[in-house]
């Protein structure tokens, strides 16, 4: 929506060309993690812990060993005991000893489906009789899996050397809590001291999974001499080999990772599972081995993101000034420590500008599965909390919730709340576009009711390598080392093609494996378009400089008789014909050689997103069933590339966010085993559950981005749990703080209502 | 042997690490290019003529569309008409109408074998079926094989439109003679009137095909929306996607070419045959397509190297020393023009400081399969004449034939007779080390006999690109386009880990596809080691640049204070631990991020080769078989980087080139169809038929090279020839001038000699 006055005319971006990927994927051509295949593989299978909690005892594998057609076996005697060594990963860290023992358990299985075991052989079948012929001798162990009931003094403990950290003195005794985190700023009773209204609320979210329709698979060879390769889906192939040579204890160069397509990550494909079990059946077997999940191992064993117990107090002026918040967040973290509460914490509060405030998070494990980053990972879950209790603090003030957001909203200037300074940031203007909408002044029917929220995701920068080679014929091919989850070929080709000066067909964007590019961090953290993008913009005026050069040479004349402009090299004097691209790399070879351009880099002031949603829904009264009738998304997102994909972000994160808010939930019975690992019963959004979600593209752009691009992808699930919760007040009168609001619960709460009235 | 005083001592270079794909090999994990297979692929086969000339009136494919599971059927038509263009592709040029009209025909099959038509099926039996229902029309027309008979003014007209090139003036009739070539110096006439002794043969040579064990395949896929693939082995993946994109009208960024292990190249597998084909057959039946020639196939439809006819005519001094030579060389090209007889005027003269002398060439095309580019393309031909002649002379002067090539060698200084001035060659060096072996002054058993011969090969520099990445542990990864056919990866893995003052097996050399890696010529014309090598090199010191600015923006210090050695950087001053790669590597992210580097450059100054062969050999007398009972191949190397690749390629060398000697020769019936099409038939030396070759490394080391390397793997195929040819003159009395050296020819001579008697 602005324009920065210096930002020449752009004639690529912000066009909206066919994406690069979208034929390969309708056709079928394009190859997912189950589509890879190798000669002579073996079929990979996992023995899973039936237990919630329990201390391995034995394992004997005699049996399937020596089943014909059997090729290895391997439990966790087979890999190396690791180190508590925190690694850095971009978006999330982890430690690396907690990893290894989520990958294959050692002493105890921590949850339903934690891996004991894996085998491969000659076929599926043979793989699973395999499997019945381990026998595990378990001792069950009590179970926990709520955040609360975790935290409790009597709690059974999952791991006895855990004392519980950010605390002190340190704690001399095991807990469930594994980190406490603070955010605090100001006078917090004087704060509240300050207020002429107050509004506390407790709130309650169940786990969910990111639900990526493509489950974990892969294929990894051992080679004789030590040499691996791995071909898989995931959000980053350098995150890959760094945690399978970490975990088998290899050399990173002798890990080769090949990417495959991507069917959906959602932060859930930042972390291994099957990768090195199959490694190490590779290394017994000396076959490469196939693993694929099914989708009932990816619910039970892999990572959903946190449910959690929060607490929120604000307290405001009679003009809706804030002058108090108080937010607790108990996450669960899943069998290992590392929940998204630090983030959450630091989100919580984000969008205010409110002078005294204490966040406190606390990370708890749980005998549930290894959490997983989701998404703008914690952000949704406090953000219901908050967005919630901000919601009734307008009704009790009598003011509406955009204005009060306006009233309090961070600007330019500002401390953020989890500590940096806010630049160039277009949280006013996301506000005041959705204010001005049409959605807003809309009438609403009978059972309709309107929910408003907002939400903040920092995005981040970090380390991309990308490569730009120009063919004989004068073509861009523009290389890099992350996967594209959310159209980041067509970012790339685009923003190539603009600073080329080259008509998009003639860029090809292509993902290289970990041999052929630099390191490049994980597409996670909406930071691909950005970093990546830096680094592909980088690499071309590289090629524009070698280009300027090469030309200068034919010429010979000075350096400062030319100029690139338009896809070529021009001549100020304009005696000559200009020089395309095309014209410069056909004779390259007689200018030095082919004209290529690599460059590496840790990009930083990716610049933080802000979205303001609203929903409208209905209630049935009879069922308590919720339809969504009408959704806009408003958002900050610097500058759309494509913006057809900043929508299709945009609209996938609120897909997610209203499944989130409405329907998902893992269940678990009282062995604490799922009970909902399938798609049938783990109930996520499908298209006719939901209307058309508008969107609109707010662009304050970003000025550490050569065309100003912001990330976008994940802000956009973070409104919408609270947006959804506060429709639904506002079309019930129920205020409701347990997610999701599924049926049986509006139905319950609007029963107690009736009751109480 | 010769060290240059600048040299610093080395630690990798030289020695004889494990082979870093031998594993590979030998187990059966390399993927070469029939191994490779994508889902839903379908099988491909080529129709070929059978007449060796004719006119093509129709082609009827409705009966094989009409096929059930018949999915694709091409033919000429199906193919855009080239423009004549010369495409320069490293070590030869191709002419593209040329290339795309011998990859499927139009109006004519000029070769039995010449591909006609190409379908792809479901199966390959249906696919065999399917080219049983084409129906091709033909008018056969007179065919010609052999050159001389190609020459005649009588001869059939391979090309109504071809005019002999390089001749004064420009023809006005079609001719088979495509070029004519004249090298000249001096006064020819004053040079044999100067002489004392002349000597004059008559010599002809076979074609002879490369040989490798591995036939042509490749996988092509042609996506809907123009993206193409090709997986495939060949000597040159950019090569690969250049030809398919001009012969199918594409940008060059829309084909990405994967590489596939190569079982053997020899300069054969720098064209393209199938891959065209299967992608024009991807492109109709939507579906990929996988082509693998059988035996038959490579031998009808790939280049052999021409056969040939020569006179060489040398005039000498009674001291030796030469006076004039004249050297005349007619060559088949096969269907298309480009026989490599450029090239062997070249060299005919190269190892000789001769002051008068004319070398002539005659391009000749023939109904033969086009000649592709064999090892040290038309050298080993012409020396074959040469040394032959030589041999004679030395004979007739009774002077030691290593004296004599000694009195008229060429040194640093000489302009060469194909024009530049020698430098830092070692050719005297080589002749005087093979002089001093053991082997020269062994006896003789009974019916042995001692053959000499030299030789010369150019080895070229070119277009290369090399990326280097440092890991997160500092290990490197080195990465080229270049495919590994002798040993590159080993050279490339050592000459990074010395300059990065590595280990061995801290680095990984990998080879990268054409979309992500910049542009790099064939692997061919001994270019490898020296040019991809020099690439990698300088991707490393901008490595060893980066990792010093790093450490002294850690240190804070100036730039002056620290040094790299040892593969860390390390303060002056001493005042701090060094810093290593991996110290530097694992900080990378806070210092400008990942550590990297790409060098795309034109290499010159490759450094010719030179070779110095002693044959010993037994002949049979009943039976005419030869044996070759010990043979010994100096060379100057500049330096060997990996000694055991060295004297492999040597090895390889010397056994083509008595193959070709002794035994090879493609025959043809009197129709023009090949009779010997497999490897009962046509003889190449298998292990059993050889003994243990000696290789003599000599290091003159190549100052345009930081280790001194220069180009080693075609040299060595140049001698044998003549070598074979002078040790059975000096066994039997003989001077066999036409080649093979079977039995059959040389009981013949015999024969005849002792009829002469």
């Amino acid at each position: 929506m602005s324009e920065s006055p210096n930002t020449p005319k752009l004639s690529v971006i912000g066009g909206r060309p066919v994406r690069p990927d979208g034929v390969d994927k309708v056709t079928g051509r394009a190859l997912f993690g189950a589509d890879f295949a190798v000669a002579g593989q073996l079929c990979g299978r996992v023995l899973r812990s039936p237990h919630a909690h329990a201390k391995i005892i034995s394992i004997d594998t005699r049996k399937a060993k020596a089943l014909a057609g059997v090729k290895a076996v391997v439990t966790g005697a087979d890999f190396p005991n690791l180190k508590s060594e925190v690694h850095e990963g971009g978006e999330s860290s982890s430690d690396l000893r907690d990893l290894a023992m989520n990958v294959i358990a050692r002493e105890k299985a921590l949850y339903e489906g934690h891996a004991v075991a894996a085998v491969a052989a000659i076929s599926p079948k043979i793989a699973e009789e395999a499997l019945r012929l381990i026998s595990v001798t378990y001792e069950a162990l009590p179970h926990v899996l709520e955040v609360e009931a975790a935290m409790a003094a009597d709690a059974p403990i999952l791991h006895d050397h855990m004392r519980t950290g950010g605390v002190k003195p340190a704690p001399t005794t095991a807990s469930n809590v594994a980190k406490r985190h603070i955010f605090e700023r100001g006078d917090l009773s004087q704060g509240f001291a300050d207020a002429d209204v107050t509004y506390e609320g407790r709130y309650t979210t169940q786990a969910v999974h990111q639900g990526y329709i493509e489950p974990h698979a892969c294929v990894a060879q051992w080679g004789e001499d030590g040499q691996c390769d791995v071909w898989c889906s995931s959000q980053g192939h350098f995150m890959i080999r760094a945690y399978c040579a970490k975990i088998l204890n290899l050399p990173l160069s002798d890990v080769r990772v090949t990417p495959l397509e991507i069917g959906g990550g959602f932060g859930g494909k930042t972390t291994v599972y099957l990768e090195p079990l199959a490694l190490a059946l590779s290394r017994q077997s000396g076959r490469p081995v196939k693993m694929v999940m099914t989708r009932d191992e990816v619910f039970r064993a892999t990572g959903p993101t946190s449910g959690a117990a929060m607490t929120v107090r604000l307290g405001a002026k009679r003009d809706g000034t804030l002058t108090a918040a108080k937010v607790e967040l108990k996450f669960q973290a899943g069998a290992f420590p590392g929940s998204p509460v630090g983030a959450a914490c630091m989100t919580a509060l984000a969008c205010y500008d409110v002078p005294n405030f204490e966040v406190l998070g606390w990370d708890v494990v749980t005998n549930t599965p290894k959490v997983a980053a989701y998404r703008a990972p914690g952000a949704p879950i406090v953000a219901f909390a908050v967005e919630s209790a901000m919601d009734e603090l307008a009704r009790q003030l009598k003011i509406d919730p955009i204005e009060l957001r306006l009233k309090n909203a961070v600007r330019d200037g500002v401390i953020a709340a989890y500590g940096p300074k806010y630049r160039n940031i277009g949280y006013v203007e996301t506000l005041e576009a959705l204010k001005a909408s049409d959605h807003y002044k809309a009438p609403l029917g009978p059972n309709q009711g309107r929910g408003f929220a907002v939400g903040f995701w920092f995005n981040i920068g970090g380390e991309s390598t990308a490569s730009v080679h120009i063919s004989e014929d004068g073509g861009a091919t523009v290389t890099t080392g992350s996967p594209d989850i959310g159209g980041s070929r067509a970012s790339m080709q685009m923003m190539a093609a603009e600073t080329l000066g080259l008509p998009v067909e003639r860029v090809r964007a292509k993902i290289a494996d970990t041999a052929s590019i630099g390191f490049s961090n994980v597409t996670g953290g909406s930071r691909t378009t950005f970093a990546t993008g830096l680094a592909v913009i980088e690499a071309c005026r590289k090629i524009i400089a070698d280009a300027t050069r090469r030309a200068v040479g034919t010429w010979g004349v000075e350096a400062d008789k030319v100029v690139w402009t338009h896809g070529q090299v021009e001549l100020l004097d304009g005696s000559k014909p200009p020089l395309t691209l095309a014209d410069l790399a056909k004779e390259s070879g007689k200018t030095g050689g082919p004209m290529s351009a690599e460059v590496a880099l840790n990009a930083q002031g990716a610049g933080p997103g802000f979205g303001a949603h609203l929903c409208d829904l209905e209630v049935d009264p009879e069922t308590g069933h919720v339809s969504v009738v009408r959704y806009t998304a408003a958002q900050d997102v610097g500058r759309a590339i494509h913006p057809a994909y900043v929508e299709g972000q945009i609209q996938g994160g609120v897909a997610q966010g209203l499944g989130w808010a409405l329907n998902e939930a893992y269940l678990f019975d009282r062995d604490g085993r799922m009970e909902n690992p399938g798609f049938l019963d783990y109930r996520m959004p499908v298209a006719s559950d939901l209307p058309m979600i508008d969107t609109i593209l707010v662009e304050v752009q970003n000025p550490r981005h050569p065309f100003g691009a912001k990330g976008v992808g994940e802000t956009p699930i973070v409104p919408p749990l609270a947006a959804a919760a506060n429709a639904v007040r506002s079309a019930t009168g129920l205020r409701l703080n347990d997610l999701p609001l599924a049926p049986p619960v509006i139905l319950a709460a609007s029963d107690l209502a009736k009751a109480a009235e």
